[in-house]
């Protein structure tokens, strides 16, 4: 594989500048680089390292163009251009169809044309895989599943009986998508299952990081909308719906029943409550403790971050007495003639556990 | 699967409202609803769905009965109720017993009357599965495991050598059970590894959820006790005891020796100390930081819920400046002859890490 | 397994208190003990356990030996001592090397003298696994991986295409490494893929717990060095480089790019940004929330603890209403002629979400 700067511009409309004729055998950052390959600069802090490259081009956006020392390629948007031509260089999911030896395929499940099963894949009964899909090594496909075109589960991936998938959506290994919801009802002797008869429901063109868990639905589906990406190790409750192209960095966790508007973009490490709703365009930092509906699209976040461990004590000990403080405050006000102003201890703090 | 309403309330020990003919083929939510099937109402707030839903019963408490406009069953618990009819139709259960030809079973295992062995499944020398266990694809059931009665490894469990369940145990895919513990000691060269020679011990009619870890015991065993739920992705460090009817939702981690109750309630995504003691009874919200030993019954939380990312930063930068608000009023006290309190800035705050 | 104190003495450097024939036939916990095997005392409060505990032996630290009423060792460490000897006990990890019937194995993959390929594992084209290894149970082994010597992949565990382990790697049960990295970013029609060509480089003597995911890097490699010590469902985002003899417990966070220093040691359920450096030495308390670099040796902590739910409602109403406290602090000091001091409310809170 290898492309001259010039075919690259023409391809995704780029403009070049300096020699066209320049080859480009992969990509790399630009520090150091590697002559050869392409780099990006989207972040105006490593603006200095593109004199220092070894990169033999760079792509760069409108505004950087005159900072460029050697050749390039000038972008409406460097990190998208870069994203496209890097595609060209990745070999990752190239594959040859067919259905390994090892593979226990059910013989009444219907395989498109141009699929791949790996080894020790398992496809149950009545499923169905949708045309150049990819079914990475010991992946389970259950019975009556339903997968569109060139889905690609990467190895190892679980979908449970009855799961739903669109077209090209992507499962890294580890991925359980189906598993029991959190059902349970206190009967007289102890916890019973209250049965979770719903399934899963994914869009098209979603990916899903690895050892990531969707349970099914209690009674209606999970719905997971079209173009949403979620990461690694990130747990969505039965019954919870995401919209459409909202992305969830990894270990985020959300309760049961809550539905997420579209394009949202939440943080890693954020835990949502069950049974409420996040509007469209809701921008949630990582960390943050979402206790209550935000209907309103905007910025939110939650937490104290982190402090010297000396400070970080005094600081709890200083919260802890704040109601003490605001009492000393009030007999302050009193002694000097100032009206206190009224306390509203009732503050509604939401949390379901 | 098709009941009357009188055979289900003959067999739950309901009362029929309307006509005890109808008949009944599935559940569904009340909201749309479907005909021929039966919802429940046991959140008040949906109240206003009965009189338009298209389900064709409705399990309702005895306060709202007053409210069904079409047929129903009158229950005392129309939640418990509701899942004891669900489980009418839940068939995800029932397998015909039988060990698949691709799996990989040791010559001297012990396999109980009625045992299914999915595809794939692995048990190795010397394991013992009670009767009517269900092992799902891909298992791995260790050598000198014990699983009791109808207990079901769902697909892709693994259970380390010497592993204990009781019986009807239910483990959801990914779940780790036996992993080795956390234990390593600074040696001269760095770190090296405390052998974790004991092992999990796992009571009766416990559910385990999707990629939850459980470490086995550094020299003593693991113990999870009867009828304990637990949610996805949650990890159990080495020598955790959980006591029986304890419900952990996902994503809590709960660190090395700690002790916690019976009848307890942890949300979902909650922190818990090592070496510490959680009495019986106590719940936890979502989220918590639990720091030190809860010995009493009781609700706990921590942790400042979401708020817009502007308001959040004031409330940040506010707390970090709380030692100079206290400050100015102890300045503002001495000023108009008010006595300042005493601060006890040595306040414990546990935590180890 | 049956040595004696005295054995035990001499290959460990130990000294002998008591008899020195006694034997001892594998490790306790001191309470109750167990007759004919040895416990540690390190931690001082269970030092009343020594008089009552039935084990056959003590390995205690200098300055406890006058307090053994039995036998025992006494060691500069007792607990470094006691992994020692323990160790002898530990037949976990011994194995007979050789390929089960079941594993597939690409015919070009170099497999070193006395490995163990256990069932349904599965090796693919142009991997090299190194003397010695241990490759458990449905374990996968993209092609063109290199594992060094000794390594143990417990079982199920993934290495993708292209991941290098050093010597003497552990890995735990359905640990992911090589997963895709979570890099998207949006197109006209929604978010694209940007391709993860870099993969994960682990040094040696490095150990990974169960259901851990660690992401290939985008462009170059994703790195933990020599030495490394990672928990249970931990989270290393792609292009993490993790110091040499660093110890994370088990579900902390660490998003992309970010550094981290040697001899760390991180709690668990720890939150980390993006694009940070976190120095050596650095000491992070469990739960955490890093906001930013902390490039100074010491020790770090934030959020706040459990407290009675009721207390807690108060605490975060009383946080949220500080700007008015605040407020009435000013009027008070302008009312009694003294001069406020000046807010800055840019704080500069970091979070990338």
């Amino acid at each position: 594989m290898n492309y001259s700067l010039g075919e690259l511009a023409q391809r995704f409309g780029l403009e070049v500048a300096g020699d066209a004729a320049v080859h480009i055998g992969g990509v790399c950052t630009l520090s150091p680089g590697v002559s050869g390959r392409i780099g990006f600069l989207a972040n105006p802090r490593y603006k200095s390292t593109l004199a220092q490259t070894q990169a033999s081009a760079v792509i760069v956006g409108r505004k950087d163009a005159g900072s460029l020392t050697g050749n390039g390629l000038i972008a409406r948007d460097p990190y998208y251009a870069f994203a496209q031509v890097a595609r060209l260089f990745d070999a990752s999911k190239r594959f040859e169809p067919g259905v390994h030896a090892t593979a226990v395929v059910a013989a009444d499940a219907q395989i498109g044309e141009g699929v791949y099963i790996g080894p020790l894949v398992i496809v149950e009964s009545g499923a169905r895989v949708g045309a150049h899909s990819y079914i990475g090594a010991s992946s389970f496909v259950g019975s009556g599943t339903t997968l569109g075109t060139a889905c690609r589960l990467e190895a190892r991936v679980h979908l449970n009986a009855g799961v739903t998938l669109g077209d090209r959506v992507q499962i890294q290994p580890g991925a359980v998508i189906g598993s029991r919801g959190f059902g349970n009802v206190m009967g007289p002797k102890g916890w019973e299952e209250v049965p979770q008869l719903g399934s899963v429901v994914i869009g098209s063109d979603v990916e899903i990081g690895a050892n990531t868990t969707i349970d099914r639905g209690a009674i209606d589906d999970t719905v997971i909308a079209n173009g949403v990406r979620l990461d690694n190790l990130i747990m969505i409750a039965h019954n919870c719906r995401i919209g459409e192209h909202t992305a969830i960095a990894a270990m985020t966790g959300i309760a049961g029943s809550t539905r997420i508007g579209a394009r949202c973009m939440i943080g890693g490490a954020v835990g949502i409550n069950g049974h409420i709703e996040i509007g469209d365009d809701v921008f949630i930092l990582g960390r943050a403790m979402v206790t209550q509906s935000l209907p309103d699209k905007g910025v939110y976040g939650s937490g104290l971050p982190i402090a010297p461990a000396k400070d970080w004590r005094k600081t709890v000990a200083r919260v802890r007495r704040l109601g003490k403080l605001e009492d000393r405050v009030r007999a302050v006000e009193q002694h000097v003639g100032l009206k206190g102003q009224e306390q509203d201890d009732d503050d509604d703090v939401h949390n379901n556990g």
